[in-house]
Parts: structure tokens; C-alpha cells; sequence
């Protein structure tokens, strides 16, 4: 098989632009790579790390040998990055992006490039570190990767999209952009607005001392520290664009939470154990379709 | 240094009991383990594994020769357990155990053992495994272990308890039960709530299926999955032994949630990122301290 695109830019060398650019060179070794960012120091970084074929941290002429241009930078940052793109586009370049909510992106990327073929897309895949550095090349293997093309789009565009992420490694889906943000509001968002919740309540408290808390953190805490260390802005700009979807997951979310305290408060121990039993299931489900760690804790080192 | 104990007896072959016993195989080679399980099934299944040096689904005489009885039962399992066994005990007995709450659990061994001399013990520890089978000898490895001696009670008891525990891998720390079971209604207890609400709501969406939760948790809502597939009967009596504690932290962690979802519905960018940056911190330090793997995404599998 060809490889989709001759020439592919990255627009942000953070975790997930570094690990296209490292996917890219394990599997579509052929393509040219342009990376981008508007921070000259993470140029500098990326480059030092071999990571494309040629750094810009601004949009110039050489912009119009992309075919693929993929925007990887914070979901509030699409608009700006693509109307400082839009001068320099190949009028057939396909403009894509990695953002975690699509509708206000598709919004956003459709009002600065109105001619363009957009193919949103969103790699449901990621850790908590950031930065050039952070990106590995087999992130997106075996992970799901969700195209949300228009329905008036280029369906073809959307098919070469899909060919270059199964190349490195994603499974590809196609659903429609709404959808897309409500589903992931609850398995994205929502529990990555609880993490930052619980540690924000357990660093506040007066009579448990933040030292104590990191202490004991094994007994459960610790799994949510991890994605509460997730990219700042990347987050916060989630949330905000977002908003509906988040806010209905979130009041769902408090009407169950409030269920149980009354459980707890009046010793209802057979409602505990009937929801905790059910919760049990859905863990081997996961597993049993590729989507986590077979091994206990995660495959943690105990040693 | 000579071993604390000739010989233990370990009540309830669960995860951590079992992991008791392979850690003593390992650290504590020449003490005699009894094993105790009421459920005749565990005990042949502990058998078939070698855990033990005698296997019994009831008390007897021969519980007489344990100089250490550690209860691996659920929390509300602790005050039938320790009717049970009281007939058979040496007088001069330690009496401990590895429950997540230690207040409520001091006042069933108390009672049901006036004389006896007990020494409350939480290894912070543990997986979402269940059974004989899940456990294994590096557990304790470099986890806390909590002892909640009385005030009144057996220093040299406390300090060969803690020899126990050291011999096995863990660090060990002494503290009132009543602060116990703040600190850990904060690192363990509401997270666990927490996971299981998420679990639970994610699972009852009309506009999401069951099978895209599973499909897409990458994003995120898998690493509660793993908390939320923890033993319901352990979990359920852990929440209802620990009320007050875990009533009050969650009465915090909503007050909390329901100030970033109104930063969310009002555009406080700011208030979301400053939280955000700050959660970040926290992480580090648990890295730091050893009380996580310092791989990216738990050291999870990504090839």
C-alpha cells in the first residue's frame, strides 16, 4: 500500500503531535514531516529529538507542500492556528486536528477555513506527561481514533484520513460530531474533571496533612494523581468547549454520587453491593476488548 | 534477626491474607502459617497453591498455637470472627488485622476479646483482584503499614507486629484509629466511592451505549474501572464501618465539584487552570516518594 500522503504537517510538538511524527517514521517512514510550533523552544526540542523533517515555529510558503495538515494544539487554539495557516494552504490540503471535543472545533476550524476539506479526527489515546519529549511511537496502536467527518464532506479525504491512522497503528471509527462530544464527555471528561476534583479536596483538608495524603496514597488515591496531572490548558480548554455535554454528564454524575451517601448515611448495605457488583463487570469488559492492561494494578512494578 | 513469631495463623485467604502467606514463604520461611477460610472451597483452592502449612474452615484447638492471628476478613466480618475463634485462643495471643477501617474494628475485636491483646494494623495495600489467587508476595514491598495500637495497650505487642510487617517488605507507622480513618476516608475510601458512582453513572446513559463506554475508555474512564471492579462485599462494609469519615469527605469533594461546574457554565478559564496546574504537583510528589510507578500511564502495556 502507498502511503496516503506524499508530504504531512504537524501543528503543536507536544505528546501527541511528537508521537504522529514517531508513529510516522516507524510506519509511514516515505512521508515528509513538517513540524510546527509556535513556541521556538519546542521546535528546538523536537529537532534535537529528530523528530521531523524541517521546525517552524511560524506558517510560511513551505506550509503548501502538506496534503495533510494536523492540528495538535490545545482545542481553544484551533481557530487562531488555522486562520494563521490559511494564507499558506494548498487549496487541496486536507485539514485535520487531534482535539478531545469536535464539534466547537469543526465549528471553529470551518468559520477560519470556509473552502477547506476538514476531516476532524480525535486519537482516544494519551498520558499524563506533555511535551515533545512525552510522545512515544506505538501510542495510538490498538486505540480507537474517531473521525467526525461532515455529512456534506469529501468522502474521500475522510478514507485517506482513516488510511494514514490505521498506518500508525489506530482502529478507526466514524460518528457523527455530537455524538462524538457526549460520549467522550463521559469517558474522557467527565472523569478527568473528578480526578482534578478529589485532589483538589484532598489537598485542601485541614485535619489530614498533604504529606499524609501522598503517603498513603496506594489505598486508591494515586490512580486518580495520574491523569489530575494531565496538560492544564489542554483541559481547561476542554471543559469550556465543551460545556454542554460536560455539564449533563456532571449533574448525572452528582444525582448518583448523592444516591449513595443517603445509602451509606441510612445503612443501605444491599444497594452498595448491588451497584459495586455491577461496576465489576464493565473493568473485565474493557480488558476483554484490548482497551486496558490485562495485569492487575495496571501491571504496576511491585518489586 | 530471629523471626517475631513461631507461628501465625492467617483468617481469610483472600487477596491480602494469600499475599501474607506467599510473603512469608518468602521473608519469614520458618514460621508455621495456619490457614483459615470458612469457606471450604478457598481452603482447597489455598491448598492446591500451597499457601499454608494446615488448611481450616472452622476454629479449634490447634488455633492454641498461633502466637499471631491476623483477620483478613471483611470489616463487618470482624466481630463474628473473633466470637468464633475466642474459645480457642492462647491467652497470650497478638490479635490483629488488615482492615481498611480501624476505629469500628477495635471496638468489635475489644468486644468480642476483652482480655485479649489486640494490635489493629492496614497494610495500604492491595489490587482488584479477589481470591487466593490474586495475591502475591511483593505486595507490601515498599507500602505503608498503618498500626492503631490503645493507647493503653502492649507496647512490645506493637513492636512485634511492626517487626512482622517489616519482615514482609512494608514501612511501618503508628497512629490514633479515629486519624486513621480520616487520612484514609481521603486516599482510599471516597476515591473508591468516587469510582464506582462514575462506573455506575457511565453505565445508565440512554444516549451513550454500554459498549462505546468500553470502546472509547481509553480516554480516561478506565483507570476507574480498575478501582470500581474491587470486592463489593469488602467495599460495602468498608463505607458503611467508616461513615462519619467518609460522609464528611464527601460532603468536601461535592462542595468542590459543584464550584468547578459552575467555573465550567460561567467561562472561568482561569479558576479551571489554576486548579489544574496545582493537581499537577501532587502527582510528583507520589512519584517521588515511591507510592507510584514513575512510568507514564502506570507502565500499562503499549505494544
Amino acid at each position: 500500500m502507498s502511503a496516503p500522503f506524499a508530504t504531512v504537517a504537524i501543528v503543536g510538538l507536544g505528546l501527541i503531535g511528537s508521537s504522529i511524527a514517531r508513529a510516522m517514521r516507524q510506519s509511514l517512514a516515505d512521508t515528509t514531516i513538517l513540524g510546527y510550533d509556535r513556541n521556538p523552544e519546542v521546535c528546538a526540542r523536537a529537532r534535537a529529538l529528530g523528530l521531523c523533517d524541517a521546525y517552524h515555529d511560524a506558517f510560511g510558503p513551505e506550509l503548501a507542500d502538506a496534503q495533510l495538515v494536523i492540528l495538535c494544539v490545545p482545542v481553544g487554539a484551533m481557530a487562531d492556528a488555522a486562520a494563521a495557516m490559511a494564507p499558506h494552504l494548498h487549496s487541496n490540503a486536507i485539514i485535520s486536528d487531534v482535539g478531545s471535543c469536535k464539534a466547537s472545533v469543526l465549528a471553529a476550524l470551518r468559520s477560519a477555513l470556509p473552502h477547506a476539506t476538514i476531516v476532524p479526527a480525535h486519537p482516544v489515546a494519551g498520558t499524563e506527561n506533555s511535551g515533545p519529549e512525552a510522545g512515544f511511537a506505538t501510542l495510538f496502536k490498538g486505540r480507537w481514533c474517531i473521525l467526525t467527518p461532515e455529512a456534506s464532506g469529501d468522502a474521500a479525504a475522510a478514507e485517506r484520513v482513516a488510511a494514514f491512522w490505521q498506518a500508525l497503528g489506530a482502529e478507526v471509527e466514524t460518528m457523527d460530531a455530537a455524538h462524538h462530544d457526549l460520549v467522550l464527555a463521559v469517558t474522557s471528561h467527565l472523569p478527568h474533571l473528578i480526578a482534578y476534583t478529589i485532589v483538589g479536596t484532598a489537598s485542601d483538608l485541614e485535619g489530614v496533612t498533604q504529606s499524609e495524603v501522598i503517603k498513603y496514597s496506594a489505598g486508591g488515591f494515586r490512580d486518580f494523581t495520574r491523569i489530575a496531572a494531565s496538560d492544564p490548558v489542554m483541559w481547561r480548554d476542554v471543559f469550556l468547549h465543551n460545556k454542554d455535554a460536560v455539564l449533563e454528564m456532571l449533574q448525572r454524575f452528582s444525582e448518583d454520587l448523592s444516591a449513595l451517601q443517603r445509602a451509606i448515611r441510612w445503612d443501605k448495605g444491599d444497594e452498595l453491593e448491588a451497584l459495586f457488583t455491577r461496576t465489576r463487570t464493565i473493568r473485565r469488559s474493557i480488558i476483554e476488548q484490548g482497551q486496558d492492561d490485562a495485569r492487575p494494578d495496571f501491571g504496576r512494578d511491585h518489586d
